[in-house]
């Protein structure tokens, strides 16, 4: 029987997280039964998502986790030993589980990954990851891109959405606008990642007007990360038979309270066009769908047409700086942990 | 060159439509050109989305009507002259026009209708038209109704709704749960259009917790007419890759603005789940469609097994005063004015 440490949700955070909501506790690392396994824990990726598991009208997003229990993500670890014939020691795997520096439980639950040596481990977390899969899955299978649409992309600059940017455009889009906070998140967005124009909802005095003028033919597809305005806007602009890929509410996460939804549902009537949720966590069970979508997105990333950043923090003891860091949104791409090598 | 009434918008409606917002005027009736037809308009079904067409933040849905124009709406007439080969003088047809004893106009815009002796004529607006059409496409084709679904059902005593109720009961849902205002619409649902139960949005205090007593397992598919509270309420009960075919929102289109949307939208993700909003008027140019939609339908209503009921009002000038009855909710199944026999 070992020890590590784990973090666990101290408070349910008003608005902002903050740093004290959460509090690192010892945790007994019990030996692996049957069918177990117990991994290393290497790195956690910072998903804005996992937010709303911390408030308690936010618990129907995968079970919610109570005060005085450990957060829980997508971790990516090596496993340190195994009961199960699935995987093997050595084995780099990703899935669902704690955050915590070790993690003993069922091999069913984690994934291997095939690791690409060449490329930094954080990668699957990342373009050869979930977010790579989210960007991906939520334009072809959700959004159902076609050649020549005109794509908006809001948190353009995000990691989800830096990558929905480039795949869109590679999937045949005509046009592809984003939205992102602030100037220099817009820069990056056209200047990196290939938006044709990206307008700052921090700057703008009417976002739809700017929107409609950067897309002037209006919208077939939204990739939408943030909810509220931005999403208001993206269904003021849908074209017959648009698709809005629902990929997160970002607006949403830090509100104390449940803010109102958009005043314009009815532009879905107008122009038949239909909003649709999506999550990466139940795709995961479809291996055969995820390989085939990394294998087009690796595709991708060796051909040299990819741009992507990782904002990589060291250390167990920085993930609740980390975590609070994509509320204040002072980050570029997608923001890891690094727990371990 | 013959003269005909017809109903104009005389002032934007503010709420409610005041039976002083429309006014008659004569309007002069040239000779069909090639390729039109002059009708008699015998019925008009008062639809409730006819209501958004008249506010300039509706003037979106289909052209708007600007005042001094007529109002436009779906309209079953008569041929009474024809330069146009695809239909014939005493042919019954169908089309979007506008609300005018007579009309003329391209014989493309209007479908030849079939009719059934045996029936009463307004059928046509009803079972065997439009709400017939919105209901069977809104499940089968929008909300993809599986058999074994949970369905819910607003505006459950309304025309197209009370096809729902039925339509979805026929298709193999194992529970149809309905929402309407009042408990004699209420208990009609229940009785004569087959909910299993419904909920009464103004009696009830909490219309989810109603809903969630009524749906212990969830909804699997919402057919919403009315927005506001009942989405609201639909959107909280969604199961796993729930849909939610939108229809409607009746709920909007007395506000004098737009009122903000359901506070929960996030759900879409959580469950992977959709709303798709759709109208009846595209579909109308998919006669295959249309023609084996109305088959089934008309299958049914040869087996006995389905209710239905057409509240029709006398004469032109009863237009106004049967537009704002819908406001008030005071009719029952399809709103019909009979103008000419």
């Amino acid at each position: 029987m070992g020890v590590c440490r784990e973090w666990r949700l101290r408070a349910v955070p008003r608005g902002v997280l903050a740093a004290d909501d959460l509090a690192l506790a010892d945790v007994a690392l019990p030996q692996p039964a049957a069918g177990e396994v117990r991994l290393r824990v290497l790195r956690l990726p910072m998903d804005p998502a996992i937010r709303m598991t911390l408030a308690s009208r936010g618990g129907n997003y995968g079970a919610g986790v109570a005060v005085g229990s450990a957060v829980r993500g997508l971790v990516l670890g090596r496993v340190e030993a195994s009961r199960s014939p699935a995987l093997a020691v050595g084995d780099i795997v990703s899935g669902f589980g704690s955050w915590s520096e070790q993690i003993v439980g069922d091999a069913a639950r984690f994934a291997p990954v095939s690791v690409r040596a060449d490329l930094p481990l954080s990668i699957h977390t990342h373009v050869l990851g979930t977010s790579g899969l989210a960007a991906l899955h939520g334009l072809a299978d959700v959004g159902a891109v076609r050649s020549g649409d005109s794509v908006l992309v809001s948190a353009a600059a995000g990691g989800v959405g830096s990558l929905a940017c480039q795949f869109a455009r590679l999937l045949g889009a005509s046009r592809v606008v984003g939205i992102a906070g602030g100037a220099e998140k817009c820069r990056i967005a056209v200047e990196r990642y290939g938006c044709d124009a990206c307008i700052d909802h921090r700057a703008a005095p009417d976002l739809e007007a700017a929107l409609r003028a950067a897309l002037p033919e209006g919208v077939d597809l939204g990739f939408e990360n943030v909810g509220g305005a931005p999403l208001q806007a993206a269904l003021a602009l849908l074209r017959p038979g648009a698709r809005i890929a629902l990929c997160g509410m970002i607006a949403e996460y830090d509100a104390a309270e449940p803010a109102p939804g958009p005043a314009n549902l009815w532009n879905l009537i107008v122009q038949r066009a239909r909003i649709e949720g999506f999550r990466v966590a139940p795709l995961l069970a479809d291996r055969p769908r995820v390989d085939a979508l990394l294998e087009r997105i690796e595709g991708w990333l060796r051909a040299g047409t990819l741009q992507y950043d990782i904002d990589e923090r060291d250390g167990f003891e920085a993930v609740p700086q980390a975590f609070a860091a994509l509320s204040n949104g002072g980050h570029r791409g997608r923001l890891v942990v690094r727990v371990a090598d």
